[in-house]
């Protein structure tokens, strides 16, 4: 089950740098968890922002909302799911030329 | 390069079943055309709605514009285009653990 | 799984009531058709307004794109879809006084 | 009478995790309360955020009113009020099925 | 029980003169009959625009929603309906003074 | 002269209970005081949040700024001031049944 | 008494150049009655629209109310009408130095 | 050369009255100034708000962003500028009529 | 003088392609007029969208209106004009460095 | 590749003036550098804001984001990202008249 997931981080004003760095370091180790654990399917930084757009898995609504919420920068985002299926063209794409390229 | 595209389609109100048809035929077809030629490396309905994100990639702006343009649909459309880039977390988990799985 | 789906619906000016009748006709009867399938476990009117919130189950996201879609005033509808899980506090009252009574 | 309440919390950015989760436990206690007195009929959490969406039932507006400022967490809270009716599709469905299922 | 129910108007712009006419005699008929029944309390034309506030009593949500269905310009409406109730000066104000005068 | 005056407070988050009491004593004082002068004419909660729609009455837009600015929590207010004038459906009503009944 | 409304004017798009010519033409004759009897004291056409700001001067809100309504381009336009009064630097300017020079 | 400007007023919670106080005092003389200077023609207080509506001269857009930089408040303020020009039925009334009477 | 106009334009749905062809053929034509005069200094397409974003040089507020006006596309223009000057990085770039290189 | 880079700055209200001005001329030197580096290839300040329009040469959108996160104010800053490209007049008025003059 796959979700876009549009992810704004908002820092607080009064965190200084090593704060910044000790936040930041603990959430990629956990973002690189979920993508290991197939759960964070590709993420992308939007360019000129603190921000990013996720392809989010998961087997259900609890697991994703669990995951979502275990990243260290939670209190700090504003977070949008959007539920995402298959287009009807790709699988008419596959059909006529198969899978499509790794990207 | 890439750009994550979110198209809302809103349908003039007198297009009767047979139009409708018609200009998604058309639509899908080109839609096709731009997978097979790595334009729209992968497209996602948004739940609920006449809607859809897609990752665009484009050797330059004005070819992701005239292929957006191409589309039949276009003049019923509303596009947000929004520049993407890796994100740090994904070159950390290649490092780590290699290619990200296939989507 | 559930999912919180907002509906409101804008009907295009030019129909007559004779038409609307007759889709409204067709709208409720596909909406019992979703109720009676368990796809729709309840749906409420908005005060003063045409419009509706909506509890709404589904196996996967397919099923439910496919079943809002099949709703005949979908090409009049502005859908809003919030998924949605079971709130701690409700586990936390199920545990010390069992299960909620019937709405 | 039926409301949808939805409600989404914003917690000052200065509280640290033991404020956090006493003012979190005294919440829940009181909303636990309230669904056991028949006032939160259903709540579930929004997936991805601090938010929720129940619906609370109220003998009148200035009951409601009462409930929801006697959440410990009101002072953090965005608070929107949308009353609700039974939906024509409900009846429709009661007199040909019968009660809807428990959910 | 109150309602504050702000009234939006948005005529077609293909009406004619005479059937404007026609459905606002229609509408100011309706309109009387609503405050006769003790449902509109009070009613205020915005100044500059085709849109009113209204004080709207009703005995349940069913009634409010059926009152203001009632009027021959609601499919060209759009209603927003904030409930409201006695603000706690205005029984501070009783006690120390009586009755509010006639408005 | 008429005006419906939407009030929203949003209280400082660094106000202690003492502090917040003080205040709101100070303004329902004020209050009282605007509601026995008739500038005031009726004011009520908006259900669900820290906000009040009220009736003003003034003889000139300088005394409404002024008495709206004499509030104690004017600081922590937005406020939205709307000019109303009577009805035509109003004057119908009179001539057809006499005056309104007090509210 | 004084007040600064914003017009914004949207021409149905299946109006012909005479009709628009014709009704700008009574749109014309109007505003300079209006400015004539003291009511638009001035008015400035937006850059690049097809809007204006304009202090208007009225006795009441009903003559307000009725003036807008009199004009002819009334059905096509969004007005948003804000009560303004003389600022306190015009007071103390005028003590300080009298008169402000014409506009 | 016209502009409108907007300017909606914000103080940081923290401000003692001594503080917003000199403040005010020092952006009022200020205000004399460049009303004295005929940079500021008109302005007025929107009823109910810490904000204004002023009516600019410039002879150059670079003045203008210094005459508007160069207030004390400049830093708490949410300034909005549109340029304006005379109105065709200026013109028109005072070919006419003559001037329009000084306001 | 500079200003920075964004242009989205939205045409009427019942435009055929040769009325499409027609008025942007005109539009082309005034527009190159505009930029040979001097008028629009630099012009770009915003990519995915029928729209743009021009820097126009105007030596008054009424010509700036006036050439906008001009443009065959008016009547189905969204125009947004914002005003601008010099940035103080510029000047001092062109002391350390002389011209910016042409664009 | 170009990209309309719109900058809004909102300065923490407890920096003091020394801070200010230490950050400003920090982030005066970057863009400055920015600018020699043919990365930004023209600035305009907003009239009346803290704000800019800002044209961006990039070689690729991984450039951009480290050049727009490179400025000392970045973490106060909004930003907004438009990716654009030469319009069709550009090359229609260099195929009648030559080059556009430096601006």
């Amino acid at each position: 089950m796959l979700f876009m997931v549009r992810i704004n981080v908002k820092l607080p004003s009064d965190w200084d740098e090593k704060k910044i760095e000790e936040v930041y370091a603990a959430e990629g180790k956990r973002g690189r968890q979920l993508m290991n654990e197939g759960k964070v399917l590709r993420i992308w930084r939007i360019v000129g922002k603190r921000a990013n757009f996720g392809v989010w898995q998961a087997d259900s609504l609890e697991e994703l909302h669990e995951n979502i919420q275990s990243l260290p920068l939670f209190p700090c985002m504003d977070v949008e799911v959007t539920p995402i299926i298959k287009h009807p063209s790709t699988g008419a794409y596959e059909a006529e030329y198969g899978q499509l390229p790794q990207i």
